[in-house]
């Protein structure tokens, strides 16, 4: 049998934080202040126009493998009904975002073709440090 | 504002493992065995009929919160396909199911009437302990 995969595989993970312009930017406005506020991670830019794989308007969180345990469970808890997809990173961006990946919210598609199968042995994840100074402590 | 929920809100997590009895039995008797042998959880039984709020055959995983960081990320890479819910237990097992529920796999309906809005506050959460002994430590 296939030996299991091992989570040191994960390097980082990405949350995708997604909204509607006209109906949900202000409740993604508001978690993503709640998020810079609490948690040690990258904010991304916004993207009203679709980029990358996604079919919706969204922005990004990067973070490392340590935050996972607190920030996964708040979002559980607080994401104002928006849809995220929280995905790994490993050497298989396809398999991250299509097969890896967990769900909060409404589950909606993403482009699996723009996605590549592996990254080359030579090519590093991005790595930029994080953005945020929290400042409250209590998660 | 509301104030955000608190992640010390959660008592424990369930996971609900479901799986077809005709097509994905084999799967999910793979990967029963395979969180038995690596995580400290209570495996639950076998439910080919449907039952509780669920309309897929399924087990259930009971966890304690610390299991999370490491068993939320294991079954993102080794789930086989199957769908999974993982829901917080917290006073408000219907939000818990429906609204707080992160899903790995593709997402399944889960029947809401079926789920009380709230617990008393003199009801405690089902607190069984875990009956998995681990031999794999390498996760």
């Amino acid at each position: 049998m296939t030996q299991p995969k091992r989570i040191a595989e994960i390097a980082s993970y990405h949350a995708h934080i997604y909204y509607d312009v006209a109906k949900t930017k202000g409740d993604a406005e508001i978690l993503r202040r709640q998020i810079a506020e609490r948690f040690v991670v990258r904010v991304g830019n916004w993207h009203d126009e679709l980029v990358g794989p996604h079919l919706k308007s969204m922005y990004q969180i990067a973070f490392a493998v340590e935050v996972f345990p607190q920030l996964v469970p708040w979002l559980m808890l607080n994401h104002r009904g928006l849809s995220i997809i929280i995905h790994p990173n490993t050497d298989r961006p396809r398999d991250d975002h299509i097969v890896h990946a967990l769900w909060i919210g409404e589950k909606l598609p993403v482009k699996e073709d723009s996605l590549p199968e592996t990254i080359g042995a030579d090519e590093e994840p991005e790595r930029l440090g994080p953005n945020t100074t929290p400042s409250v402590t209590e998660i």
